[in-house]
């Protein structure tokens, strides 16, 4: 059964990241210590006690479509209403509509654990968070008296409706059109695919948040607007009124989060109350500009995707380590042989035999690696709010974003994997959990932009921030815990300091020469690297902050074990990825043909 | 759509592995390169037109569980009829009992085309072979008399009878019991689970392999008898007669291969015809013996099984190769810039993205280094049958199949998963079908022994095998290939030798370093490095294996641009697995603690 892990997030959010340091020294906001942890144990009290005991039949009965409407999960909306009038979706929003503006770190905290309880649950938070994100950026004053209040609270979520079957990865041949219809009102017609929460009943009304072409826009990416188009029109008083012109045609038949309703949508069909065809939407932002708004978003979107991998990774990580201390079988006892006589007549529990002991030490150090590498991106998002030096903040959460999206899914993955291969036989069998949460994970490298799109963004993007400063200023932060750790000659470290060392090395030459390909113009050949380079960089980041939070642990040396763990046994494996980033190119291009 | 890849298995057996060589010097026995074309042709045809068409409505109905009977997908029992009628099942049986005696190596060719249509369809034969293969070995004449010639053909299907609950990898605790009834004739009492094809309506008798322990057995697993029960007792003529006391009592629910029964077998309930309570079984071999007869099975059950993880893993290649063809999103065409213009108006498809196309290659060099050691481990137990060097090839085959059991499997894993990603959001969605290859490909790296376990038997078995000669023979073989590839000066395979020749330095040194620590009895130690060895020698020995197949294949560099592709992309992740190898020990043990 999960347990919201309070101690190792606490940990990580002081000491991996700044967050420690930052309450300290009165950069962040109103949040103290005392606070931060009376808010993890509510939220692990929820999630524990609310949301674990719906998660398994939710998953197993899933959301169920029927004529265009959805209906969740027994027990779900009330799930969903105790989870929001406990002011959980109100977290970070702003407090003029009724939020606690918290930072983001203390929400990506607690969002690990409604993922790690339930991940189709914990989806449905981050789209109404982007959608208040979106309107509180770009909306109108009239759009936000309207929605923010009701958004921030929870009492209506919000969606996302980007893709169409034409146009995932790249938007620029989206063909959802809209035509204005003057006062500012604009009416939607098109279809939208993979539409997470576009259809439930969770609560009361829905807000869509749809991109859309005007008739005379330009071609491509720079002719897409957004537009805000609520499931029903609200009334005088803001209650959900006339049925708009959107309707949920069909939900997927997915692989996992089948609580979670993926949903195609169709507006202008003709279904609603609005006198004429077309779902009425209002505009977000300017006209053609719409991609410029999801991107003020984009960030902490892809961050919450990145939590979901995370909380997913621990859930599997406890579940076989639950499994691996009961589950007896063999009597070599190996790493038992301090605990129990070898050749003794009891079976020991299976987490004695060295194979099972390294699987579980590596969904640990991994999850642990992952969680950082999240903390701190979302605590540059913070202090790139709040702090003088936003731009540097900015870039840094900037830099740190596809990392905090890719590393968290592709472990998610890994981890739920080897949690299966941990159970053996039973690992396959549906009822024990273990293979539903490889099911749950395998969507978040994908959606929100795949992990390979990501990569794109960390070698074109985020590499030539100030100049490739932004990043070296990065790399010197993660020098400075190579040294210290050093320094520290804690024996507990063992070589962590040279095996830090050897893959920061190993980093910087990557680093330089993607950046010279990609000033150069070489980009087809730095693409070639860059998800290997990702991955490089996602490993040697998460072995230098788990050595980082091991360091601020003098009480215990179970952190710098398991610090040395990931350095022996982990980080040897960015040599590999170094050598493809640097020579994979030429022999990507000549083997390309043998695709053909 | 899978397409058997029938040009791709032909060279491989005979270029990866040694069939050319041994047709061409009569060690082949009746093979030759016309009737290994027309039967890997006819399998070919079988496969696609009549597997392929049953394989996915097969996967979404399931096998159905009602009161003691399993209903087999609709079709599949006459699916099941014509190919056993067509020969398949009879390919590797004994000529007396109206086999063909053809190689197992034919045999693994063939079988991985059944799993590639169809996983769940696929597994069914192999457990017939088994037992073929071990009343052949250890029957007596009467058991063969009535049993060989309708499991050779495929009439009546065998399953293997291992597991309980308290019993899985590790049978010592095993406690079905026999009880001696005279003439031969013993009751069995007990429960078996997770039965493959335990329960089904495919034929009309079923023969069950049974592991028990006769009361007076000594404890452990030197006191396990083997026993054939069938379902039906056969009657004078040989026909099922009465039914015997052994009924399902459920089967389980599954991440995947839905086709499959996986059953809960009791024996001795009180449901047969046979007038007092136990299931009437015959002993195979010796009483007390059961598990050396289990063993003379073992390679090719294990074999058979990376062949299951190597035909899901060429499916999950072809169909995102497929899609990668067919989709088109994003312009920025990098790897087809000499396809197509920059910046041209239409979309290219996403195979010219690098990333997707390191993907696939990756996808296309795992799977294909897979296939090579899966032929040289089953041409390997060929020879070891009809060869003068008999043991030589027998201890080949023996340092062979936990490779040919461990690498394909996970690599079906990794190539399905990389599978749904070359998909984007469609593989996550059930219909496409990528998803379906992952959910099945995740058993093979479990049963018939964990991978763990096949690293354990490759490292405290296998590597002592000789005095460590088997070991350094096969490796100066290797050798002679990285120095072949260097000697040939072919510009396609770039720097493949001096890849292959660090590798191979890697894998001499972790090979005489785990050989040193079983000889001294740190076995414990060995095993902490067991898994990464497994990896680290099966993606050398496959790298040199597509080297020595592209070293063959003259008329074109495609294969030698791949092999190219594997030394330099795939290889060096060999290094880690080294280094993990050497000094992971160490702090594997520092780091247990952390997992209390």
């Amino acid at each position: 059964m999960y347990r919201a892990p309070v101690a190792d997030i606490r940990h990580s959010l002081l000491h991996a990241a700044d967050l420690g340091k930052a309450i300290e020294n009165g950069r962040a906001g109103d949040l103290t210590i005392d606070l931060l942890d009376a808010i993890l144990a509510e939220a692990a009290r929820f999630a524990e006690g609310e949301i674990v005991p719906l998660s398994y039949p939710g998953e197993t009965s899933g959301a169920l479509f029927e004529r265009g409407r959805v209906t969740m999960p027994d027990g779900w909306r009330d799930l969903y209403t105790r989870w929001r009038e406990n002011g959980w979706n109100a977290l970070t929003g702003p407090v003029k509509y009724g939020g606690q503006e918290l930072p983001t770190s203390l929400s990506a905290a607690v969002c690990e654990m409604w993922n790690g309880a339930s991940m189709a649950f914990g989806i449905g938070q981050t789209l109404t968070i982007g959608a208040v994100d979106a309107i509180s950026a770009h909306g109108s004053q009239a759009l936000k008296d309207i929605y923010l209040s009701k958004l921030v609270s929870g009492e209506w979520m919000g969606t996302m409706n980007l893709t169409e079957p034409q146009a995932g990865s790249d938007l620029s041949d989206l063909r959802t059109r809209a035509e204005r219809r003057g006062d500012g009102i604009y009416r939607i017609f098109g279809q939208k695919i993979y539409i997470t929460f576009g259809e439930h009943d969770l609560t009361d009304n829905i807000v869509h948040l749809v991109l859309a072409r005007l008739p005379d826009a330009p071609a491509g990416v720079k002719g897409i607007s957004l537009f805000l188009v609520p499931k029903f029109l609200p009334d005088e008083e803001g209650r959900p009124g006339r049925r708009n012109d959107v309707v949920c045609h069909a939900i997927e038949h997915k692989l996992g989060i089948h609580a979670s309703p993926t949903c195609t949508m169709i507006y202008g069909d003709g279904v609603g109350e609005t006198g004429e065809p077309g779902a009425i939407g209002w505009l977000i932002g300017e006209e053609n500009r719409g991609l410029a708004c999801m991107f003020t978003m984009m960030n902490s979107a892809r961050l919450y995707v990145g939590v979901q991998g995370l909380g997913v990774a621990e859930a599997a990580f406890q579940k076989a380590l639950d499994y691996a201390r009961e589950r007896r079988q063999g009597r070599s006892t190996l790493l038992a042989k301090d605990r129990a006589e070898p050749n003794a007549s009891a079976q020991v529990p299976i987490i004695e035999h060295p194979d099972v002991a390294l699987m579980l030490l590596r969904m640990k150090v991994l999850v642990g690696a992952a969680r950082a590498i999240v903390h701190n991106c979302a605590h540059a998002l913070d202090r790139a709010e709040t702090d003088e030096n936003e731009r540097w903040w900015s870039e840094r959460a900037n830099l740190l974003t596809p990392l905090a999206k890719s590393f968290p899914t592709d472990i998610g993955v890994e981890v739920a994997s080897l949690g299966i291969q941990v159970h053996g036989g039973m690992g396959y069998v549906e009822e024990t959990g273990a293979a539903r949460l490889l099911r749950d994970a395998r969507i978040a490298p994908i959606y929100e932009g795949t992990n390979g799109i990501q990569a794109i963004d960390l070698v074109s993007r985020k590499l030539p921030l100030s100049n490739g400063d932004a990043l070296r200023d990065y790399l010197a932060e993660l020098d400075a815990i190579a040294e210290q750790v050093a320094a520290s000659n804690r024996e507990a470290f063992g070589e962590t300091a040279a095996r830090l060392r050897e893959a920061l090395q190993g980093l910087k030459e990557t680093s330089e020469h993607l950046m010279n390909l990609v000033r150069s113009g070489a980009l087809s050949q730095a693409l070639s690297g860059a998800t290997s380079y990702q991955r490089q960089f996602a490993l040697t980041a998460g072995a230098c902050y788990l050595t980082k939070a091991a360091l601020a642990d003098a009480a215990s040396d179970t952190r710098a074990t398991l610090a040395r763990f990931m350095a022996d046994n982990v980080l040897p494996e960015t040599e590999a990825l170094r050598r493809q980033v640097l020579g994979g190119s030429e022999s990507l291009v000549a083997a390309r043909e043998a695709l053909n």
